[in-house]
Parts: C-alpha cells; sequence; structure tokens
C-alpha cells in the first residue's frame, strides 16, 4: 500500500492544506486545489503546488477513483458541507480525510454524509498560531503526532493508507477513540488556547500591551494571536471535553490563589515542583 | 559616565549573573564572581569569564571603591541576606543592583541594608524556564526591556550608571516605581508562570503526559518547567498583586466557561477576537 500514485485532492489551502500541498508536489504527486478564496488558489498556482483547480480537473483520478485521496483542511464548522460535497463528487475515492482539530463530531458529519466506509478523521499536531496559505510550509509534518480515527465502518484498507499518507509526509500516525481524542486535545490543546487567550483579555483590560511581556510571557500569550473562526469553531464542537478540563485547571488555579492568600512559600514550592517534575 | 572601566562584582553566577558576567567578560571588564556552589565558580573560571573569587580578590576595587558595581544575582529570597554583605563589604560601591523580579522587597532590603543611596532595583525581562551557569549565554539582555527601580534616596549618578550598564548590554532601561513594576509583573510574567504550572498539574492528574503536546500546548507549558526555588520566592514576595492579576484571570476563564457551557459560538468568537485584536 503506498499513496505515491495517487492524485490528492486538497480542499482548503490554509496552513495544513497548504503544507500537506507542498510536501506532496514536492515529492512529484499530482495536488488539485480548492479554495473558497480565489487569491490563495492562484498563489498556490503560481508556486508551483497546485496542479489543477477542481473545475479544470478532467482526468479520471479527479473524478473520485481509487487512486484518489481527498483531504478537508477547512476550520471545523465548514467540514460538515465540504463532507456533503466530497460525498457527492469523490464518493469512490480511497480515502476521505478531514484535518480538524475535534474529531467526534467529523465522524458524524462523515456518516451522514455517507462517506463513513472511506473516512479516517486525522488531526495533526502542527501548526501555531500563524494561518493562511502564507504561513504554510514543507515539513510542517515531520516528527508531529497525527491522531487517525476511523469511523465504526472504516474500511482496513483506507485505515492503512491514511496511516501510509502521513507516515510518508514524516508525521508519527497513532489510532485513537474519537471521544478519547478530543477530551486529551481539550487538555492539551483547547484549554491552553482559551487561557492564553483569557490572559491576553485580562492584560488589556489592564492597560498593558503586548509590548510590555517578556519572553516568558511571550510563550504562554503566543496562542492568544489564534484566529478567532478557527478557534471559536473548535471550541463549540468540543465543549463538554473542554469543559471538563477547564474545571480541573480551574481547581488548580485556585490552589495557587490559596497559596498566594496565605503567602504560603512552601506551599508554593510544592505546586511549581510539581507542574516542573511533569515537564521532565 | 560609563560602565567600561568599573570592576563588576556578580554574586550568584545562575542564568542571569552568568549571562551578564559572560557579556562583561567579552568586553575586557574584569569580573569578581561568587556563587555558592563552587563547581559553578570553577566553570566560570574555567571558561575564562570570572577573573578573582571574593576570598582572592584583593584589589582595591573589590573593596567597594567608586569604581566597583555590585550585582545581586540570587533568588529572590536571598536578596536581602547579600545585601547586607554588599553593605559590610562594599559599601562605597558606586553603584548596587539586584536582579529580581519582584522590587518592592528588594528596595525595602537594600534600604534596611543601609545602601538605599546607591542601590537601584533592576529587573531584566530576559531569560527562560532554565537556569544557572549552563543556561548563561552572550546576549541574553540584546533587546530585553530593563525595569530600574531607584529607591527615594538613590543617588542621582547610581541611576545615571544603571541606566549605562544595562544600556551597554544591549538592554532597554526603562526606570519605573516599584509598586507600578511588581503591578505590571505580576500580569505579564507571574501569573502567567503560575497558570502554566496550574495546566501542567491539572495535565498530570489527568494522566496525561508532556509528550502528548503539540506545539501550541508546548509553548504555554514551557514556563512549568521553571525553578520551584526561584518561583515560590517571586510568588510569595508579589503575592497581594498576583492574586489581583490572578483574579483578573479567573474571571476571563469564567466568560470562557459560560460561553462553552452555552456553545455560545459568537460569544466565543468575540472572546477569541479580543484576545488576538490585544496580540496584535
Amino acid at each position: 500500500m503506498t499513496t505515491e500514485h495517487h492524485t490528492v485532492v486538497v480542499l482548503g489551502l490554509g496552513l495544513i492544506g497548504g503544507s500537506i500541498a507542498r510536501d506532496l508536489a514536492a515529492r512529484g504527486t499530482p495536488v488539485i486545489g480548492v479554495d473558497s478564496d480565489p487569491a490563495t488558489l492562484a498563489a498556490a498556482r503560481a508556486d508551483g503546488v497546485v496542479r489543477a483547480g477542481l473545475d479544470d480537473a478532467h482526468d479520471a483520478a479527479a473524478n473520485g477513483s481509487e487512486q484518489t485521496i481527498v483531504i478537508i483542511a477547512v476550520p471545523v464548522s465548514a467540514t460538515h458541507e465540504l463532507l456533503e460535497v466530497t460525498s457527492r463528487r469523490f464518493g469512490q475515492a480511497a480515502l476521505v480525510m478531514d484535518c480538524g482539530s475535534t474529531k467526534r463530531d467529523a465522524l458524524a458529519a462523515a456518516t451522514a454524509a455517507g462517506v463513513a466506509q472511506r473516512f479516517v478523521g486525522s488531526h495533526p499536531m502542527a501548526g501555531d498560531h500563524r494561518s493562511g496559505w502564507g504561513a504554510s510550509r514543507r515539513g510542517l509534518f515531520a516528527g508531529a503526532t497525527v491522531y487517525l480515527c476511523p469511523t465504526s465502518a472504516t474500511r482496513d484498507e483506507s485505515v492503512a493508507l491514511a496511516r501510509e499518507f502521513w507516515t510518508s509526509l514524516g508525521g508519527r500516525a497513532q489510532v485513537i477513540d474519537a471521544r478519547e481524542h478530543d477530551e486529551r486535545v481539550a487538555f492539551t490543546s483547547h484549554v491552553p488556547h482559551a487561557v492564553s487567550a483569557a490572559l491576553a483579555i485580562a492584560m488589556s483590560k489592564a492597560g498593558i500591551t503586548a509590548a510590555d511581556l517578556g519572553p516568558g510571557g511571550r510563550d504562554v500569550l503566543r496562542l492568544a494571536g489564534s484566529s478567532p473562526e478557527v478557534w471559536s469553531a473548535i471550541a463549540a464542537s468540543n465543549s463538554d471535553a473542554m469543559l471538563h478540563a477547564l474545571s480541573a485547571i480551574e481547581t488548580q488555579i485556585g490552589g495557587f490563589r490559596r497559596a498566594l492568600e496565605q503567602k504560603d512559600e512552601r506551599a508554593l514550592h510544592a505546586l511549581f515542583s510539581a507542574a516542573r517534575d511533569w515537564m521532565r
């Protein structure tokens, strides 16, 4: 099983889709690119990454044979609609994947769209606060964990192809249950985004500017610069798991508050030590 | 006024003191280094950075003339004791500075130790979660804001010398009231450290490992790896200002919680937008 000889349709040429397209083009895989923004598509063509847009893709591969892989790389709120388009146009594709940060909703949408057998929800743990074609780059997935969530109906060969696809881009593929995925990334990614944003808003209200941050503060606040469109959709999609993680974090912040109220340096030391030990 | 021809006594050769010593040695300024860890002092000498330790510094400069600058670069809990040593041994120094992250306590300690006239509390906004001589490096202060807090009794020439000192290391010196400093850095640095640590402890209790973090989560969690000794002392010293900032941040986290409870994507978008706008 290899993905080398497939044609890959990339729907959405932002940071993730654009970076996938760049890696594929660099190794000679034909990429058909689609983006709602004509300027983005023009830039991807000018950069020599996208061979054809959807409208001028008349070859058999583009019409959704077993030689086609479809990647949906749009904000999670738009995934549902594009899965329906994919079902109509690429119903015979060997593999359909999204790249969103929540997976239960993606699997439900793929099932509703009738592509459950060919669908593997994927979530590459790559990228940063930047977005758009301009932020995309080669090698983005090198060394990155890529979570893979098949539906209960996904064919074994589609799962194998998904694993091969991400491995060929340098990712470390890891099959995981969709609920477990959503709960884990609520802790490791979604709530850190929300907390970083909460810090930014509090500083804004206190009359502090981002230029006042030192290097440590800049690290913590970097994610506050992320796309509101992308992150409000993720948060709405994963609200239950985020609330669970957020409560756990509020409890720990409360521990710091009590230690500060009591000026209890020993308790503060124990808290900072527990955090440092976890990081090691 | 220039610091080029002073002898500089650096008490504490960790990340901050070590980096100061490296920059000074590189331009030919004599550095007398002191550290409670003999191996650290030996390493600083072996690296050719420290010319003499305190015990073998017999020249006039080392005994605290107007040609001596004393830098105290130890955790804030140890600053008080070293200010007393400084007062006894270098009472005639042109300038005495600490480098700690809280300034009201430092100014009170300098006054109690009898060096208020020659003291300028300093706080370079540089460094990261690492610590120790091994983490010190040249150029650490290039472009960094350096807050300077004179006492009410500090001589003008000592303030000017402090400004010149940090500027010569590439820093951007900024004189600020000690209370205003402590309140500002509670927001920009101290509470972000505590929140990063709270996230780490919550993940630890949820059975998640640091290896599960993606690049965004790693940014937010980096400070959780900071020294518990350094940070518990800072938190105890600045507990009132931290409590004020922590409350403001808890309020904003509460805003995210309510929007998640209501799955209110519009409210979530408004929150992420406010954060992103502040970062820009």
